[in-house]
């Protein structure tokens, strides 16, 4: 596999490049340090992929990877997750003729291309690489609260439900971290994080027992790296599905702060009928859910307020402020310094802690 | 594999007998169909099951497999589940002679007999079964609240740390259901309720994605066995490296009631520092993590008082009753009937709600 740094990323969406399925792709497009040089989905050939989802000014979208070519790519990503993660049948032959052109291949799909025969045989034989970024280690073990004692400061972000902006809102503020002068480090605990950090470990692929260890193990490594921690968070606790990967990650991270993430406009939990708590709930049900393990507060809320004009989007986060008494603000739209004050001032109170500790 | 109901079970607890690693075995013993009819455990030679773990009077430990051969077995249990799960060198020698002398082998640990390349190919030269009760089904689907609107009334078993009592409460529940005439379920999400009901699925064994959807899953297949399901429950929602396995669980099956488990002993969460929260708490956690979901109410308490004498027992049972204001019971020890008659009662409440539906 090319290293970050050296790769021209290709990716095929085919019937899937929107806001709602190209997680992925919109992730690398926005925060991946290797240009996207093309997205193939022949549905919007033409088009830019700041057209479609917002971001990739600069990004042809065409009508396949053949014609990606053109923009001398060197690897693709799969770029679109759908439910399930199944490796969509049209798209084999897409993947097979980008191979036979050279190009390694990230996969972020469930559906593993190292278990995929033909595929597998097909990258053996061209001498390209396969990356299953889903795929996890086989060996796990239990928690054991390793992470409970850490010096670093540790901030998780979590969510009114899947798809908010967990990921964005601690990639911002590690970003604005660095730029402040802190020494940061941004865990990554799903495929588009993973790609974009090129390291990290998708909690929803590991078996349920250790799901939690294994945040932990990520943490450890985050801490080695950074005297604060921003850790991805998955999932939602009021999520029907995904709520014990949820956990598994808060009781695993050992978070120090919580910033509860929520997109203004959902007002149901995403495919399903159920209703988005207010955000007030969301806080004291996640103060409760940490309170007997490992204590830790919210401490910011992250609005995505995408859809909403200037004003409505201001008024939001006026709102969000008065209903939690907590710093609020958009951090993709807006500055994430609300937000990395309050952070800031979490790691402050931490250090002082330990030093009268040490003192007395 | 011979099936319940033919079975005569030898139990392999070499060097972990006793009521902290046994519990499958334990458990077997005393809920099983099938007779158990010696336990090997070299510690022990010429004692029964009940003088160490105060079930199996009619049990005899013996020194290995082979002098358990007298007692006629045709079924060999693994049964101690050490955490991690391997299969103890020592024991491989012992569980090749079961399969040369023809037993079947039920294997309730995370090591799979079915990928140890040795053991396996033992099991098929002497035509005997490997059953790996942890085991789950490769595929999987994302939880879609199927279990919300079930007629049959869901009772899950939650608890305060593992290994509290909650399979055995469960137990209790459905047998006493069926004695008064219910038409009841039991289902099994951990190994030794699988070998005790014969079906099941180990929840922690699942992907954490899917953990929810396998336990909709399981509760749809127990409805259509009971009006009344009983609910395995697993983990514990303030364990450090379960709680997701829990919280899985708790809203995948959508219980319309909860009975929360303690061991009024265990002060802190077993092999952790962290002190077990109060009742109290416990049933507001619970209660405020199902909130959002689908809401549910924890219904009673059950206790396990071992290791109590009887004052301490029945003064722990009224302090649970007074503390929480449900009724509680060591259902083990004494009588389940006070918690099946809450169950009855939500059962009659829900029953009557659906009328009111329909003639409204």
């Amino acid at each position: 596999m090319r290293p970050i740094g050296e790769r021209r990323i290709a990716v095929l969406a085919e019937g899937g490049f929107d806001l709602l399925e190209a997680k992925t792709a919109v992730g690398v497009i926005r925060y991946g340090r290797d240009p996207v040089v093309a997205v193939a989905d022949s549905r919007y050939t033409g088009r830019t992929a700041a057209d479609i989802v917002g971001v990739g000014d600069d990004v042809p979208i065409v009508e396949s990877v053949a014609a990606a070519l053109a923009y001398k790519p060197n690897t693709l990503l799969l770029g679109t997750a759908p439910r399930g993660g199944v490796l969509p049948a049209a798209w084999r032959r897409q993947v097979v003729h980008a191979m036979r052109e050279g190009l390694d291949i990230i996969n972020g799909l469930h559906h593993f291309l190292e278990e995929d025969e033909e595929l597998a045989g097909v990258a053996r034989s061209c001498g390209v690489d396969l990356w299953d970024v889903r795929r996890v280690p086989d060996e796990h073990r239990v928690a054991d609260t390793r992470a409970h004692q850490l010096d670093a400061t540790i901030v998780l972000t979590v969510g009114s439900d899947c798809n908010v902006g967990k990921m964005s809102a601690s990639l911002e503020l590690d970003a604005a971290a660095r730029r402040a002068g802190h020494r940061s480090a941004f865990v990554a605990t799903g495929q588009t994080g993973i790609i974009i950090a090129g390291w990290g470990m998708a909690i929803d692929r590991v078996i349920s027992d250790f799901a939690a260890g294994a945040s932990e193990d990520l943490v450890m490594q985050g801490a080695e790296q950074g005297d604060i921690v921003f850790v991805e968070g998955q999932g939602s606790l009021v999520h029907p599905g995904y709520s014990g990967v949820t956990l598994s990650l808060i009781h695993g991270s050992a978070p120090d702060g919580m910033i509860l993430c929520h997109q203004v406009t959902r007002t149901t939990i995403r495919r399903y009928t159920l209703p988005v708590p207010p955000l007030r709930d969301l806080v004291t049900l996640h103060e409760h859910a940490t309170a007997h393990v490992k204590p830790s507060r919210v401490i910011g809320i992250a609005l995505n307020t995408f859809g909403l004009d200037e004003a409505a989007a201001q008024q939001a986060i006026a709102a969000a402020a008065d209903e939690t008494g907590l710093p609020a603000t958009d951090p993709v739209r807006y500055d994430v310094q609300p937000l990395l004050a309050a952070v800031e001032a979490l790691h402050n109170r931490r250090k002082q802690q330990r030093e009268k500790a040490a003192a007395g």
